[in-house]
């Protein structure tokens, strides 16, 4: 049993610390966030301790790990306390929005042997998964050409999209982790490209964007293609495939169930997409929750570690430099 | 080259002689109909001589086979002529709604080394004939269900309707016979229920039904299930499914287009099926015409023969009787 | 919070209480089990205590309800026990196998306002229920036929088999609970059909079947089809269908993910289905506690009551004279 | 009645002479090759006569219209002579590999009234022409990307591949023909990368790429992605998807039939996809001559004019230029 503290009580956090709490080889330790009523009201729920402080959960004996699900400027600098105090750490992504912040952090905590996981959840996705597999176990030969489409389905908050750090490092950021795991070899060359046609206001604002794609291709020539929409009013559209030399492998999209209607005008219509990453991903959160167990368990490495958390970022800066510029950015121009 | 005469120029004559003067290994040598203009448009449509009679077509050195596609009540009689003067046939279902009749003209017909062919044309199916042949091939190993939903758009003319024979001699047939081509066994058992839940004053009038289903039963315990309904404002609903030791293959129905539209309250919605049976089943009518040119040259039987709708009009006359008595008959019962 | 004490740790009994453990509306009592090991492995593991007999349980303040999840032969006894100690109860299907003893049951608490549900999990599947809602609503128009198929992953254990009652009893009454739901009317003609296939040894010496196929219809006409067989390799197959006047309602099967492979010799080839009821019906195992809850706080009578259990044993018992009798059985023979 | 002259007895030739002599409202007149043996045979199938010249052709009083099948090369010339002839034009894409050779054609028959059509033939498919009705129709809102996933089964052969003028002009230009006619507006800018994966010696020795993407914008910001292959061992993939405001539409593959196979391994496997554009396209191919003569008999332009064709081929240039200098092309860089 693993005793993890939940630090940030959010909608993520909250999730987490429900998975936590049912989950049969980790136990719910307490959870933490400055906003206390916050804290208290998942606390209740759970039956769990309230920290009063980081710090306190930190130095805590009962304390086995940690997961940091608080706002994205807190956690590289929570990341490095806990791997200071000795806790391993499962990180909600981004480790940062600064390029330069998260290479500082790993400069600061290089050499500890403490575990680090990154949340990219949807490496636990089971229909993404197969898809990696079938290419890592050559079922469709030499990989050539994998095709990601990832779109919201809806905006978020005003607040939350000012905060976000924009779209490539926000919402792409989850498809350039998908992009390595499937393409199993770095990207090296990056091509962005933005429209501002869902809030277009808004994005002139921010100098953000709200439909993007990106083309990447690595060393080899492997392409990988990712388009993004802040706004898919159908739904969670979530989708990936990999062309390879002797097949294609597909991860569609789930439904929320398997009914369907048939009449005069149409065949086949069926039930909405689940709605949003936490229905969609509700059995990924789980898996990424056993994997960190297992890790520390273990004593090894998870999965998807900090370098993960930091190559996702690379690329998503490289994207903005490649929109802005209108050409191909080589990662290798930032450094 | 077979230079084939169609008789009967209603909607099936007329689609039969449209296959047939676009088929490779065919000629269509003339058309005939007792309603002369109908002969005449379709004649002129295709550039080819309007016979003044039956017996001049089975007379003519020109004519190499024929195509009865005339009313039903005249097929017995027609395909005796086209045998006695040594012409192969390939009839329209059925051969007589009597069964004494059908096997009147077996007697008279027996001996005889002209090819006859039976128009069950769903067994030209590319889809349908996949299913057969998973079961043939093993691929699901030994047969132990079948279930065939067969279902119209809706309900023929009154006076289609009437002369029909009713429902299990004019609909269900195609299922018997689809039911003996993926079974590969006699069944030996019929139990037939009927409703009247389409056009009820109707069917009360007719003592017929609109709403029906079959269960046949082989003497090696096999079972084949087929619902059909007269109306189904969905479309034309054709499907097959075989249950195996080892697997199950399945017979889907086929789209006007792959076209598919997603919006907030559903996804997938997708488009009409194929509407009937001329479109449904317009590939399958050109194999058909393959088949009888082939089996005629190489002077061989072809794959459906004139034993093929006798048999399955044996079980549409067990169906009536069941549905009548409310139990199960033994096709034996019969004679 | 609604604090239920589940009796019988078997398979079933261990996932109700893992379910209520987790549930937000109710809290796990304690647990029970005449195999006392098997009660304290998930007493230990669901941090319950482990009760030392059902009296205690049913003596119990700290119980408001109790779920009944042991053998079938002591349902209708702890049901009776337990409604004249005033605790609701929530009982796995069948009541009893025993359509005698059924009714002595049902006049024994005839009176009783203890609320009393039946475990007719799959009323509470998302798919089957949109499909009834699209009846209900009026989506399809006015129903006409219903078609249910069933069909298991391989046979359960032999002990499990001989104890089973036979396969109307024990299978198919999950489906005459579903044709009831759909049709929203009582079927009053049964028709069964019984092979042995599967493992025709057993099936000889039981005088039971592995294929069976059943055609039930209402005093309106309405047919309710219903297909099963005990083993279907390639899955749990837990299909649906609604015909209406204008237009089908279809529930069809789950899959484990959405990934699919492409090959030179096949396309769209999927992942297996959610493998048997735990996994299939995991969500409808949850749903089924919330209306337990919902109904006991309420004071209301669940949505699926002792009468429904009553029916569809009712119509088992047709089934089963049916298939012996090759004939349809009207209900009202069984008085 | 529209008699129309095949100039081309290629494979495209013949399917469309096979097309022409079947059609209700066409006739064909006259097919001519240089390779007179290949004019011949068809000549022969489809008994028409065989022109000596194209001047023949285009001087015959029984020829209303010409259908330009011949190589590539041949195509302007041909289509000139043709309008200065006064016959209607159906001509095979593309009108010229260079850009300058069509515009001094675009100039040579410019004020000529003298319908022109040319064969984007996808145009004309049912499923992407429903996707371009519901972007018209404002099922979808207000357009925001497109995608078009294209890939062919296999490498054409190499002496093809050396004259096609390399996968831009020859393979996407169909796709950004698709793109314009899907978009309803004109994209201003363009990028296009390319790799060589398929056959890298060969594609190294031409300059050619055989794995390419391609991002489309216009002036309103909407993007259209393209992606293509020359193998996809799979099958013919085609796809077009319109994500908008309100909805997405989608135009998904057809395959040969609908039957699937059900193991124990997996669920679902269906049949490979109709194998390339003559099997694919079939109807669509059908429609575009339904389109020709509807056009020249009303005397109207086709849906489809030689300003389409020269816009794509605008379009592979800019693509070509873009995959060179790994920047953003605006099309108006190339005057």
């Amino acid at each position: 049993m693993l005793n993890i503290a939940v630090l940030g009580c959010g909608r993520i956090g909250q999730m987490h610390a429900r998975n936590i709490a049912r989950h049969r080889r980790a136990r719910l330790a307490s959870v933490f966030d400055i906003d206390v009523p916050a804290a208290e009201r998942i606390g209740q729920e759970l039956n769990v301790p309230v920290a009063a402080s980081i710090d306190e959960v930190l130095g805590a004996n009962t304390v086995d790990a940690v997961l940091i699900a608080t706002s994205t400027s807190t956690h590289a600098d929570i990341l490095e306390r806990a791997v200071a105090a000795g806790k391993p750490v499962l990180c909600e992504k981004p480790i940062d929005l600064s390029l330069a912040r998260v290479n500082q952090c790993a400069a600061r905590i290089a050499g500890s042997r403490v575990p680090i996981m990154l949340g990219f959840v949807r490496r636990f996705d089971a229909g993404h998964r197969a898809t990696r597999d079938a290419v890592r176990n050559g079922d469709i030969g030499a990989l050539r050409q994998v095709v990601i489409t990832s779109r919201d389905p809806g905006m978020p908050p005003v607040a939350y999209t000012e905060a976000s750090g924009g779209i490539f490092r926000d919402m792409t950021i989850h498809d350039f982790d998908m992009a390595r795991f499937i393409l199993g070899e770095e990207p090296v060359e990056v091509f962005a490209q933005g429209s501002r046609l869902v809030e277009p206001a808004l994005m002139d604002r921010l100098g953000d964007y709200d439909i993007v794609n990106v083309a990447l291709r690595t060393a080899s020539g492997k392409q990988c293609l990712i388009n993004n929409a802040r706004q898919a009013v159908y739904g969670y559209d979530q989708r990936v495939e990999a062309l390879g030399a002797t097949g294609l492998a597909m991860s569609e999209n789930r439904r929320t169930h398997e009914a369907q209607l048939y009449k005069q005008a149409f065949t086949g219509q069926a039930a909405p997409y689940l709605n949003f990453f936490i229905e969609r991903y509700a059995d990924a959160f789980s898996a990424e929750i056993d994997e960190f167990v297992a890790a520390v368990e273990e004593g090894r490495a998870p999965d998807v570690g900090f370098d993960d958390g930091q190559r996702a970022l690379l690329l998503a800066e490289a994207a903005i430099k490649s929109a802005a510029e209108g050409r191909v950015v080589r990662v290798s121009e930032l450094g």
